[in-house]
């Protein structure tokens, strides 16, 4: 790889030297891509600036030419083969912005190899085959930088790599899907159930046709993993994520939420215990008059608590082009700031540095502990006694319990807040519940998050 | 200054080298500097895990020196001469967190003519010397990092310089003193009024016996100087700042805004505008249903709009020992990943570099446009037609013009929300409202701001 021996030799002046720009390949023009080259160029002299050398998109892969010809214009060539970007000597940096993870890992690996440094937006890409690509990175001392996979414009990343060095981190929470975040609101805000909401969102694009691996909880699964590792400095392990989604969560429930003085949202929650690391994407009770309950609509926010800087929040856009692109092109001023220098992987990938990564276990859905609600369908308002003993009799602590108010047409309910009850508890005393005669129908479990310092 | 040949040869490795530890000096060992001593000990082997090498604090200049030798332990020199530690062979960087002015300018630019890199959280020091300290450091090519300086752990300075570099920055709105946060939250949540929520601030330890500094606003015009600053690419200019603390706020208006639906937060407000910048702090109503209005107690939070990221935000604690340090430490960890590579001063001190810095003049405060709050007292509830046709005949266009709901003992109050509309009008309007014989007290006036994207 070329390295401009001006900066090397003068990294420290602030004087406009005249320095060569930083030369980008990119794969994909899509929502991402077309952002990316938009605001580049919107905003070059400030770009500039700031990273004290130009930053220019010299080629573009993309499978649809003539639209890709609409959108870059006269005078960047364009071709239908990644690879050719991937591996071209003129290129300094690949910036990955198609998606997908077969055929993109291919051509990451292949820039890495040719000693380019690598920006990419591609969450599912790093989750899956993150440990291949940032050893293969170490290797060839280039950078592989990933803001805009994470949390949009929000600049989390940073913040967890570096900006909380200090710290031990002991949890990481985040509303970090903004089409789940949308719908959650819709069902809070207008009293609609699920499929309803849905159907709103992708009217107003912000919920995609297959809205699967939003809905499912795929997408903030992949994004916790590389949260999660950041904060612990643990591997990449998207597997080890239990993932649940928001497809079953009823109107009911979000609104039996608001009885007890909750708001659900779905949450990715790290946290670190002796035992291992807990790795969760979860529908969970918030408390209303925590900051993440009014985290609203497409909005995504993380919070961290680390043990000396205590609790921050990180807030921003959950979704879109120009956001998007403002965290790709951060990552792009970072390589320009130090391609050309011996230290264009000052951070480590993952926060810590090989040596000092932990092998903390990702722990069992068994062993969370943490408080719940229920929704106990019962035949009569007095049943209320018979869960009570039967929580007491399953040694589940109770601390508060009343008959929902809303939906009084659905049959007498009985809400239930536990104290924190390891998840083998719960799951036994649920069972119970089912069996009983007092019961009515099926029996709701949702965990509650206290997000507390 | 020393520099690292083994890191210089393989900054890229990730594997464990035996580096030399980043060898600090502090001057100051009070709230800030003990708890930095703290937490580099706690989590020293996170950070050295994070850094790649160890960060050792190897000298301490302290005026008493039994207390330092308690907190410091054996094994670390102690000294009262903080010049000795400016200037010492033996350290990398500074650390200076004994605050002040005069005396913190000379040991700082000493230690940069020695070529010394220097972290400090001295607030006062950079918002009136930074461009000699900045310009100091450019030419002796070492770091001057200020992440503690700003908003304590919140790592906003790293956001704007960093995060942020892809966008054109519109605004920066923030509650950046714990201490005035503080007392406001206190006021709106148990009525009490300015002297008595001082008074318990005081008393729980928010607020200094001294209280001015925080109370005026001073404190946070000191750190909006510096996030206007990375956020534009102008110089550090505080004399610039319009600056309005809370002591005359009344617990009335306070009442009052929550009528209307909104709250009071002491805001530091960087706008950037056609003809120049606003640099505002002022107490100021805020949507209660907006993010900023939920931040309470003594929380900090930031906003940043800019035009690629829409709006962001950031939020922590507003005030502590450890808290300050986790700042003050992860500036550190950035010169332990660069120091003895040509390239410790990878990014520039205020975010963008020396010619690229621009000269956009700050505005004065009759030039500033916003909608505004006004308490009017008059003799009777009928005479709020003739506030109505005053504020007509200036030409102040009304939103929203109602009877104030609390405190009926105080006698009628008009409530009157403006469309925006420039300060010059507004003070002409009350002006005329002060002499008009409807009119039977004091007119207050406050900002609006719906700080939205």
């Amino acid at each position: 790889m070329y390295r401009d021996p001006v900066l090397s030799l003068q990294p420290l002046a602030g004087v406009p030297v005249a320095m060569r720009p930083l030369r980008v390949g990119m794969i994909g023009i899509g929502t991402v891509g077309s952002g990316t080259f938009r605001v580049l160029a919107r905003n070059q002299a400030e770009i500039a600036g700031r990273a004290g050398r130009g930053i220019e998109v010299v080629m573009v892969a993309a499978r649809n030419l003539p639209r890709a010809a609409g959108i870059v214009g006269e005078g960047v060539p364009l071709t239908d083969d990644p690879m050719h970007v991937a591996t071209h000597p003129d290129i300094d940096v690949l910036v990955e912005v198609a998606g997908g993870t077969g055929p993109a890992r291919d051509w990451v690996l292949a820039a890495i190899a040719h000693g380019k440094h690598v920006v990419t937006a591609n969450k599912a890409l790093l989750a899956e085959h993150g440990a291949e690509i940032f050893t293969a990175a170490r290797q060839h001392g280039v950078a592989v930088a990933y803001e805009g996979a994470v949390a949009v414009s929000i600049p989390i990343v940073k913040a967890l790599r570096e900006g909380l060095t200090a710290n031990r981190i002991e949890w990481v929470a985040g509303i970090i899907n903004g089409t789940t975040n949308f719908i959650l609101s819709k069902m809070r805000d207008e009293g609609l159930d699920f499929a309803a909401a849905l159907a709103e969102a992708q009217a107003l694009g912000y919920a995609e046709a297959d809205p699967a691996f939003d809905i499912e909880g795929i997408d903030a699964a992949h994004k916790l993993t590389l949260l999660a590792a950041n904060a612990f400095g643990t591997p990449v392990r998207f597997a080890d994520v239990q993932v649940e989604g928001i497809t079953t969560l009823q109107g009911a429930d979000v609104a039996c939420a608001e009885q007890l003085g909750f708001r659900i949202k779905l949450l990715g929650i790290a946290r670190r215990r002796e035992e291992g690391v807990e790795l969760r994407v979860q529908p969970a009770l918030v408390p209303a008059t925590h900051l993440m309950a009014h985290v609203n609509g497409s909005m995504n926010a993380v919070m961290v608590k680390g043990d000396a800087s205590g609790v921050t929040m990180y807030y921003g856009a959950g979704a879109g082009s120009e956001q998007t692109a403002s965290a790709v092109i951060a990552d792009l001023v970072d390589v320009a700031r130090l391609d050309g220098t011996h230290a264009a992987q000052r951070v480590p990938h993952l926060g810590f540095h090989a040596h000092a990564m932990s092998d903390l276990k990702a722990l069992p859905r068994a062993a969370v502990c943490t408080s719940h609600y229920l929704r106990v369908p019962v035949h009569s308002a007095g049943q209320i006694e018979a869960v009570a003993a039967l929580l007491a009799g399953h040694r589940v602590p109770v601390q508060q319990m009343v008959l929902a108010a809303e939906r009084p047409e659905a049959g007498p309910q009985v809400l239930v807040l536990t104290e924190p009850a390891p998840q083998a508890a719960i799951d036994l005393a649920v069972h119970a519940l089912q069996a009983s005669a007092a019961v009515a129908g099926a029996v709701t479990t949702l965990r509650v998050e206290a997000l507390a310092g």
